[in-house]
């Protein structure tokens, strides 16, 4: 039976409950334009995507229909300008993001890996030739690309990655496994990372979906961003010529340009994801009665609206600033680790109240909410988990670097 | 790819991990027959169940191939004795749950449905020729039941249901709607609770599962306990014989005896399902390294494993206590419902903390956590929320009950 | 022994640490004005003010010496233009309670009572001739004022007050009892509130120190701002002049103007606080040793540190957005409100951090985190409690009053 | 004015409120002996003791006339047997102490030190002869007792103490500090541990109150436990003669004995002060009324007290639990710090939510809890701090040890 048939008391996701959650006016601290890019991608998603998603998250498959769409919104290139990219500023590449995970978490990632940490990497890393035979396309969505830093023995410690790029005759020989990769089982693109077994440094390289010796495969029984295709990719012998390896790659270091803008796009998620929750719950309290009053009426349900009220309002404004931060050329990597950390912790808790407020139907992805609960359990931990965010934030304002134990065998026992 | 070949760094929960959260020698409470039943549930989930499970979690089906494996644990009927049923002491059934629910809490949420709402109210409301007739083959569950309480406009209000019931020539009529109904879908046998048009009070009844008129729609997309088939019942002019109204229930409080007995039991599931965890997360953390060091070597990590540990130890002690409670004549419905809030509530932080430690695999089933975050949350909402437990528990220890609000009109507004 | 000799290891708080909490320069949101109030009370806090709060709170003595050197900052009036006041920007106004909060709550809470709440009101209920009588030696500090709203029966209900002011020849009489007021001890002018006979409503008068009557008796045995003076207040027959009449308060509602901006400088103070907290926490950290290492240097710390860190930027973000929405005239009582509440909450959690890693030094008001810790729980509970502030904010939110419990006679009990 | 002149809605502490917190019938799982002992000192507690302790405590003051009531109570020396010792079961020393901290947990800090860290050291460590000579007058505490372990510069890091101990003719010389050592400034005897400089090992000691050299200058400003009167202690040539070297003192191992049971019966301090806080919050919300109600009969304030009910039963059965794997000769040190952690940080959240509950007075240490949740935070400190205490199990249920960080040089800098 369908939801609102067999549960007519209150409304499903499928009909977008309207923004509430801008309680502070967070709006009067954006430019008009960046007004008009968020009510742009809020419409949208509003209209075309939240009708759709429930479906397609409950199958673990992803929506190819919707591209087009969001390629329309043209968002995608983010901040880059030039190469038929929207050169958004970072707040307003930001506020997109949050609108798009409002109603779809899994909608956000797919454009931030595409967008924030692909795009921008050919942006920052790329040649003149690469950024304008690639951006173009990818701007539109008409082609998608993928990320690949992490392997399966290296996630928190990714620096330390042992896919090899060997020097050939014409270009590059890959071999090796990336995991947890997202759009990777049908990305037109992949940016892959390898070590330069000359060099012992990372490198960048652009390989194509049909490479010979490429397999992806998809990561199954995911709980969270179910939309989000994750693929383990093994390459054995991948042949990548040497126009398609990045020239400003030369070192672990040059991924951080990218990293400190995706980080922030990242922690713009939980913000999204956050306002959704509340959106929903607002309406979902007023609707559904019990003790033959509405749920908004009852002591401990307000306060807990109110609580995730609140978060939100500081979830958005540490995610401003952190924009002001990064436009004014001020952004350390503690400060943007300090923002994913302390928004994604806080955007848990946020879930975790919101889904106690929707009972029963707080488990049902068709009210939302049920949905965002899971989808920031992956985010709180990709882009560097919350520890690990914490510890390069703790490094940055101690001196104190803390990610190794100590041996443990030179430990005294006396205690 | 398989995720143990993609993913060699860590065993998955299809290989069960050992025992390691009876770290207070709680085994040492237990009688002889307690612990044997015990080792007997365990070592068949480990063995038959845990290899099978994450598949079917993630299609949400049901497998029905796993029934005769449970049948012949012996643990349906639970403490009922007689009937071809197992007589099992309290503290033993609810061990029982646990041992189910480590592995995997939807089997345990199928047989608490089954066994301890359905069989338990026709133990204790049902006619001599109902037990005899009923009891002996869902007690090898060779056939299923499931229990109709709950409605689409009455959740935590439960008592104020409408579905009727109406008195006709050599039976009832019923006529209504359910909600939320565990095993429906398939059960063969529907313990339904309605108002009999004449009385106003709640009557029961056994309802077929080829009953014309009554229709079941599983209940799709929902985030945990997937594998639990929950139905939407809407029963039109279904006749139900006068042999099958269940005589001792004439009004909604004779549903307590069931509940009191049901909510102890459900109150056990969160306590396997934290075991399962910490067996789980102390196998990970030593297997998989970063930085050159198991993750159990860092500092951040075992403290949440510690606070697990801790967790799990007194959520033993309290399930326990209740048990001793019940089985002393002592139990009040507070206690019951203190004892469910609680364990469900620390249960919850004690997942949360568990996915935090997997990591990236922490938001994969296959390694049990996700999939336990996930279940944990339609326990803590079913047979009474949180919030409903904690009011039912004030009420009994301040004498004045809360569920109510005050009529909002009538309140000042000067604050 | 003094602590510095006792304790070689870590630097208490007489020498105040160097702010370091403004990780996301915060600054850079102020006006110079704003900017140059903030360091001007800062370094007055840190050089004559950190050196002997310390004492004085362990004896829950007031520090009448400091009183003409926080009289020199000209502070007191806050955003009061005229009449001797300063005329800052309410966000000036805040951030100067946050400085002087930073290093001693106690001082911070003397100020917001004489300034923000007794000298406002005057401002903004009273008649010119009084604005001109009292304001300017106030702005001084070379009188001092206080406010009394609470009663012992009527504290987060205090719209119920019961103290009367009934008209007599030539001006009022009061009677009745007040409790909790701050300052109250030895303040030269009390701005009394209480209940017109005639009108039945809330009227508000200002009493002199010695009127007769008039009763002040100190409360003991404060766990926290134990240099503030709180008293009880006791008026058998106190006779008022009508020119002590405000002639701007005839209802509660005229308070609500009052509460606004007082509610604003409250949620200021634990923002205050929790800089403070954090700047001794990332010194102590640095000094103390223990295993050989700077306590800094371990995972645990850090995470804590990280975490004090991220809920001050936040704090601060918070706190600055509702000055700006009180500028622009549009703040709401519920924003106030959430504000507050939100603050408090998160400042809590911070000093509980902060308290931690302070080990054993952390039960010492040497250190001041022991002492911030404490102080954040009367903060915590005025000006409206955690919980009365969320259900301001929820009734705004919901358009629904929870604030009063229905009658429990009229409950079922079913459940 | 008196706090129940000038607050009449609510009964202060010093009338204990009765005990209601044993909801889930714990009494019955003591022997009848425990029992009795339980309902002695809890009637001398309440009768002698709770009406004067918030004035003790308030000028951080020891109350040497309840000296001889707690000794007539025969509860010193515990577990201890001979010797005049009440020899009794470790559940009932350890109820005993819950007891002594449900009405004052400063008194129950002096009895441990004296009791299960000084006398059980002797009992453990000492000679027949000191046994003879010391034991029967600390049993009556016609003798006081502590016992020198922290120095200022070792506090987690304990074993690394500098206390030197150098052999001389007839005795030994000891030279160095103490810190935090609780009675020390009136303590007839001095149990003090140093480093034999001719085996670098450590050794143990029983100095007089009155040795020459031997300096204590009392800790002030202690936010908690302000009754318990710490020291800093300065040896200066202090001679020991060999009469007072304890025997069985001979590495830092040996003190682990006396660590284990007193680590337990530290553990039951923080159940004592949360039985307190919910007896008294209990009282209080069925007293005080606001807005025409009691406060019991609101929602929030429900869901608060069921929470500390929750709490307790919890702690009681975890506590329970360690004193029997103790008493059946199973427990760890692992066990025992899990048990303290686990208790001291339920009992944090606990103190908490009662401030909360008691609105205002919730900050006036004469209704018990404002003094409880500052008691609270040394005891989450010592004998292990939360971190450390988790640390400890966590390496024994991993077997890797990770209190050390590693040296940060050495650290990667990629992240």
């Amino acid at each position: 039976m369908e939801v609102s048939l067999a549960f007519p008391q209150a409304t499903p996701a499928s009909i977008f409950p309207p923004c509430t959650s801008d309680y502070y006016h967070f709006d009067d601290l954006l430019t008009p334009e960046e007004q008009a890019i968020r009510m742009k991608v809020r419409k949208c998603m509003e209209k075309d995507v939240a009708p759709i998603m429930t479906g397609y998250w409950e199958k673990a498959e992803f929506p190819f229909d919707v591209v087009p769409k969001l390629g329309a919104l043209r968002i995608a290139g983010g901040t880059i300008k030039g190469y038929g990219c929207p050169g958004l500023s970072i707040t307003g590449s930001a506020i997109s993001v949050a609108e798009v995970a409002r109603v779809d978490a899994s909608c956000s990632t797919f454009i931030l890996v595409h967008s924030s940490l692909a795009m921008l990497t050919i942006a920052l890393c790329g040649s003149e030739e690469q950024k304008n035979k690639y951006l173009p396309s990818l701007a539109e969505l008409s082609t998608v690309a993928c990320w690949a830093l992490t392997e399966p023995d290296y996630g928190s410690d990714a620096s330390a990655l042992r896919t090899t790029a060997t020097k050939v005759e014409g270009g590059w020989i890959l071999e090796g496994q990336k995991r947890w990769i997202g759009n990777s089982t049908f990305a037109d693109l992949l940016v892959i990372f390898a070590r330069n077994t000359s060099t012992n440094q990372i490198n960048g390289f652009i390989v194509k979906k049909d490479a010979p010796g490429l397999t992806v495969t998809k990561i199954e029984n995911k709980i969270g961003l179910r939309i989000v295709q994750n693929g383990d990719i093994v390459m054995k012998n991948v042949f990548v010529p040497d126009d398609d390896r990045l020239p400003g790659v030369n070192s672990f270091q040059d991924t951080n340009k990218v990293l400190a803008v995706s980080r922030v796009m990242v922690a713009w998620q939980p913000i999204g994801i956050s306002m959704g929750i509340y959106d929903i719950c607002h309406r979902y309290l007023k609707e559904r009665k019990q003790f033959g009053a509405p749920l908004a009426a009852f002591q401990v349900n307000q306060q807990k609206l109110v609580q995730i009220l609140g978060n939100v309002q500081a979830m958005f404004l540490v995610g401003w600033r952190l924009c002001k931060l990064y436009e004014a050329g001020k952004m350390t990597p503690g400060q943007a680790s300090l923002g994913k950390a302390w928004i994604t912790k806080t955007a848990r808790e946020t879930a975790a109240l919101g889904r106690e407020l929707l009972g029963g139907n707080g488990i049902l992805s068709d009210f939302l909410v049920a949905k965002a609960f899971c989808d920031l359990e992956p985010i709180y931990t990709y882009e560097g988990t919350y520890d690990i965010n914490s510890l390069i934030t703790g490094r940055e304002v101690t001196g104190l670097a803390s990610f190794k134990p100590a041996a443990s065998r030179s430990q005294r026992s006396r205690l």
